[in-house]
């Protein structure tokens, strides 16, 4: 069943006549996932529950997304807008239905909200109240929630070749990285070899030394030095995001310390992926991995200082509640959503480490789908 | 005087108490503008009427933005927050004003709207409404647009500087690209050569052939042929972005329709330039640019469906109306804004040409930042 058959089924549940999706220049990526094209002026995607799904774009944009849409056997029809008043018109027409879902959150601060459907900006929301003063606009949440959360076999399968992609570019760092590079060269030649193929997921993180014990770190202009280098980094191609850390020493003869954490990492992020499964709760894999980090003596509560895991997918911040100890109860993994599993060790001043890998949670056991190298890589 | 002091003069104009930017992974460019740093996690930036500037940052990046305002000589306190909930009770307290703006733009479907103030989501807006329902909340239009839209001298050299490293990448492309090379291959090494200095402002627009009639071509894995290779490229590097066409011709002898379309574009974007001017109405040179491009023979609303520029700065597309003769008369020019000037010529399913330079609006000249070569470059 096609996506737009998919949130016709949510739109049944929800009682709602139809879904709306505001994009201006890539402001809401729901609108490259519906349909399978980026389109870079302003653009509307409207699915219908009466199966009448209607584009609103530009005329040099049309085109392209009608092509986009018949190679994926969409019946929609591309609606093109020629000028403001043109587009209030015909935007008008399109909305002019009871109940309409648009892309924003509800209670955004809280566990329990929404906050990961909040793409619409305020101004396209008044526009639309604006035009449709009658029309009761919901939360889309739970479309998205339904199309974006649990992935399909072809995109497990888009996720499993872009982590393999990501693996090769990771696996030849020790071959082309040197003393004297700067984090951004490094960045540049691993982003270079992403464009060849797709494009970065995010902006690769690259931090040598003392700016590995920063997990936000923004990759500089320092230059390489002997000790720790930490590369975060991730891929996407077409559909579907990888996001791995791997953590290498440069020089010869590693610290003990540093071979002390990374093993200890690599348990604990063991430990933790036999949680990665169906009907679990979110907290329990970050909870096992900081018992494992507490039993090998890590004082975990001060050393480490994020979640666990993310959702991983259309974006490298997916859809759906993150892994980690202070997840409330009620929040459960489900098969064949797509998680990180990224432990880490801090020294601030000093260094860190973290190893983070690819997983799609499985019935009773996951699918690890990267696997960071068991000894640390030196350079 | 620093972005903070200029906003609080706005501040004291529209007689609000403060000014508040909300941006969760990069959903508003203003937070990075204003702090000198990208955060990535959920910060609020609150410009104070009263000098009392706050930040509210997690624990992970204040460090980081505490240091980057100090480099910028700005008074602000720098204020962490631990949980959701933490959260909440912080930013009630900063936002319990009578009168706090937002980043939401007005009529945003209008040319006299404030679409470009437009950044902020539904569900961030309606958590600070809950937060503070007696606070009104108005729109930072007017502040956004003069922090943004007219460039300062140090933002000038900025924007001179990043050109100039544009330029320097543009000018090796005939050296490196062969036949065969796919569209993807050319704009991963532009980009790889962006990333060594800064980022790509925006995607690059590599287009081959029949392509290169398509002005929002996505670049594809298509092979490079003999014949119109275009290139729209942008690089960003810390405050200011450019943003240039080039159009070259693959192979010896390029046709005469193609070498007479890219004289004719080269002398109409002559012609438009002379009116880049302080105090002229936006859609003057693009009126210009037409009638130049008629009198030399070419049906222009056939073969150009395309606005002659926009206004180029912190993003690629930055605040400001567009150069358009669709523009509306009571759009002027203002000294020290920067533009684009772009006019192309368009043959749907051959080829097309645009040139695209980079232009400062003088007092009765403008400055021309870029300059596309005189006659197109053969690879």
């Amino acid at each position: 069943m096609n996506k737009f058959e998919r949130a016709r089924q949510v739109l049944d549940q929800i009682n709602a006549d139809g879904w709306l999706i505001i994009c201006v220049e890539d402001s809401d990526v729901n609108s490259r996932f519906m349909l399978g094209v980026a389109s870079h002026a302003r653009n509307y995607v409207y699915v219908s529950r009466d199966g009448k799904h209607k584009i609103l774009a530009v005329e040099m944009e049309a085109p392209m997304i009608q092509k986009s849409l018949e190679a994926k056997e969409i019946d929609a029809k591309v609606l093109v807008y020629k000028s403001a008043d043109d587009l209030k018109t015909k935007l008008k027409e399109v909305i002019d239905q009871p109940r309409v879902a648009l892309n924003f959150g509800e209670k955004v601060l809280d566990s329990e909200g929404s906050g990961y459907a909040d793409y619409l900006r305020v101004g396209d929301y008044f526009s639309v109240k604006d035009l449709s003063p009658k029309t009761e606009f919901i939360s889309s949440a739970p479309i998205i929630y339904e199309l974006r959360s649990v992935k399909s076999a072809s995109e497990q399968s888009d996720l499993i070749n872009t982590c393999q992609s990501t693996l090769e570019i990771l696996e030849s760092v020790p071959e082309w990285v040197k003393l004297g590079m700067t984090e951004r060269d490094i960045r540049a030649k691993i982003e270079y070899e992403y464009m060849k193929v797709g494009k970065p997921a995010f902006e690769t993180i690259v931090a040598t030394g003392p700016h590995s014990a920063d997990p936000h770190h923004n990759t500089s202009m320092k230059k390489i030095k002997p000790g720790v280098l930490l590369i975060d980094t991730g891929l996407q191609i077409d559909e579907m995001c990888s996001d791995i850390t791997w953590t290498f020493w440069v020089g010869k003869n590693p610290s003990e310390k540093f071979i002390k954490a990374y093993k200890a990492l690599y348990k604990a992020k063991e430990v933790a992926n036999e949680y990665y499964t169906d009907g679990t709760k979110n907290n329990i894999p970050a909870k096992k991995c900081r018992e494992c980090l507490a039993e090998l003596g890590y004082d975990h509560e001060k050393l480490y200082f994020h979640g666990l895991g993310h959702s991983l997918g259309f974006e490298a911040h997916d859809i759906g509640m993150r892994i980690s100890h202070s997840v409330p109860d009620n929040f459960t993994l489900k098969e064949n959503m797509v998680y990180t599993n990224e432990p880490g060790l801090y020294w601030q001043g000093e260094w860190g480490v973290r190893l983070e890998d690819d997983v799609i949670i499985g019935k009773n056991k996951c699918e690890q789908v990267t696997n960071v190298p068991f000894d640390p890589l030196t350079i």
